[in-house]
């Protein structure tokens, strides 16, 4: 069984937030969004009338502008910035682009429609009059130029109301309402809810969790054996699964389950630099997409498993190993650095026991055990010892 | 508006079906696939008895013994076999993995569980005694072996208790039933429901149908902006999508719902060789996999777009131009001559006039008219004229 949480009694108290506070809630986030990309418009037209170059600030996202705020313990940007010039021949085009596709998650805005990425990229496309120039080359330019609006507007992605692909299921003791839909997740079938990608509170309300926790699983066929074996029954919890990386819509989803219901995030993964990758995205944040860690992060997450040691823990034969390539290696290095895994012993010993093995392990290699040994004994062990990894 | 068609109060009547009545299909048809099993595993045994070198007989899944079954509008595969040998040394691992899955499918029955393909290479896996050598060298091994099962046993995957990947959603005028818990698809809010891997009959049973017509999408990002719009409350219909080709749960529950419940399914895809090809296989069924198409063609599925004259129909942009490559051009001619392509005029006429136009088109395509033409005014118009490919 789980260990009960004293965040149970708590979780089940604060959730509701009706739909028309949902509504209110939404119209007031689209305002304040609207005049972000006001002021970003403003200041161009102020320039111009003042015969000034315009230009937009856009904040740096790279390694060296990205750090590890150890209190937070969330990977946060810095506040280097990179001026984009209309009146500078190598600017010039991402110039026009950035105020695009502003106008573009306006127009969204004042229709309250949200579009696809690849969507932005076809509202922004046209050939410029008198040439035979193109707004975008392809979809790639439009999606960098989105990730900079949402950090120069210090707005997401979803609030400028463009959503990336939707992955991800979820089953559970929780009940909540997406878009106005009562959406009991005890009663979804083998299928289960549909992760959307927007899961912002304006779309997703809470409404009654009575669940001690949420187990996050990397891919879908093992989440659907713990929904098989009703596991979230037995155990209390909510099941979600990513289809690997999990996307924005999981990310946030599982942070707001954490910190609105106090409910602790357990992740259970491939003994690999892959999972291990995953593990340091859903717990601190993407290095290139840091700015959203605030929001998307859950540092309060736990890794469950796999562990390096449970081929012999668990007395796994030979067959489950799959040898580590080159690329694993190096891989596995750089994220003993990450400063996030550093400075954590039993990581370090991790990461090093998974090099000194030399192979790498599935969670499902664990069906060469049984079937429903995952389920049945390998988490609940875990769970019932809180032998996690921070 | 969509055509009322007479479907629509037959539909309503003939749902239902009871969680009891699918509990005790799934036990009879359980000890049917068992029985199967059994029979291929005695036979082995029969002629080990008898001192004779046992067989497996694998039905031959190759193009030359594929047919297209003209009546039935569905492809179809032939009688050729192949016998696997025990005493041949170039065979005997195969025989030696078929009868291992096939007694994993056995245990798997038996236990009344289900597993992924990737589960059942793992459970089989193992290294054989005395020797370095493992009973699969990888996941594509058993995935073969899987198939031939399939064949040699004439029952599906789902029969096998074996599943794919999860993929695809679902929302609409329907109300089904899902391992015994009830999916009002009218309330899924943006998220939609998850189509499970395993649609069959014992696991999905319809119970209130008012919708007119299924519309399956190809991608997600398009079915959101369908699922936002609520184009399935104004045209009365159900909104599917397969996340590019259709899983085979999407496949069987297309299927499903256009025989069952009479319902026309119309197909919104790329006017590109993989929408053609999409269409193909949801239509008359994939080549590789032709002895599924008996249950999960929908011969009666029709295209509604996008068409290679929508560039001027509609009065598109050139900037919706993606030119065709090589491989396009060669994968297109292909498809023109299959023989359920080659005999229908008008898919003559469309995919060459795709070729003469030199550039295909993406649904997503049409937001450059504007955000929701293809949900007001695209698909609407199709509707209202019947214009759609067979």
């Amino acid at each position: 069984m789980a260990k009960k949480k004293s965040t149970t009694k708590k979780s089940s108290r604060r959730t509701a937030g009706s739909a028309r506070d949902a509504a209110a809630s939404k119209k007031e986030r689209d305002k304040v969004t609207r005049k972000k990309i006001e002021q970003l418009a403003g200041e161009v037209v102020q320039a111009s009338l003042k015969m000034r170059d315009p230009f937009v600030d856009i904040p740096t996202r790279t390694v060296s502008n990205t750090s590890y705020n150890k209190k937070k313990r969330i990977l946060e940007m810095g506040d280097a910035t990179q001026r984009r010039n209309l009146f500078n021949t190598g600017q010039a085009k991402k110039f026009m682009q950035t105020l695009l596709l502003a106008k573009g998650c306006r127009d969204l805005i004042d229709r309250g429609k949200t579009s696809s990425l690849r969507g932005m990229f076809y509202a922004g496309l046209h050939t410029i009059e008198g040439t035979k120039e193109k707004t975008f080359n392809d979809q790639s330019e439009s999606d960098v130029i989105l990730e900079d609006l949402e950090v120069a507007l210090d707005s997401l992605r979803e609030e400028l109301h463009v959503f990336a692909k939707k992955r991800g299921a979820m089953v559970g003791n929780i009940t909540l309402i997406d878009s106005g839909d009562e959406i009991d997740c005890r009663r979804m079938g083998s299928g289960g809810y549909a992760i959307p990608s927007i899961t912002e509170p304006n779309v997703i309300q809470f409404k009654k969790c009575e669940a001690d926790f949420v187990l996050h699983v990397e891919k879908d066929t093992v989440w659907q054996r713990f929904n098989e074996d009703k596991f979230w029954q037995k155990h209390n919890c909510i099941l979600t699964e990513g289809s690997g990386q999990p996307p924005r819509g999981v990310r946030r989803l599982l942070a707001r389950l954490n910190r609105e219901l106090g409910l602790p995030v357990y992740c259970l993964l491939d003994c690999d630099p892959w999972g291990h990758y995953i593990y340091s995205v859903i717990k601190q944040g993407s290095i290139s997409l840091a700015f959203e860690s605030q929001r998307m992060a859950v540092p309060d997450a736990k890794f469950i498993g796999i562990r390096a040691m449970d081929y012999e823990r668990c007395e796994l034969s030979d067959d489950v190993k799959i040898e580590l390539n080159d690329r694993d290696i190096t891989r596995a290095k750089q994220i003993m650095n990450y400063p996030w895994f550093a400075d954590k012993k039993p990581w370090q010993k991790e990461i090093k026991r998974m090099l000194s093995n030399g192979f790498k392990m599935e969670v499902e290699s664990l069906i060469t055990k049984d079937i429903s040994y995952v389920t049945e004994t390998y988490v609940p062990e875990r769970l019932t010892q809180m032998d996690l990894l921070d």
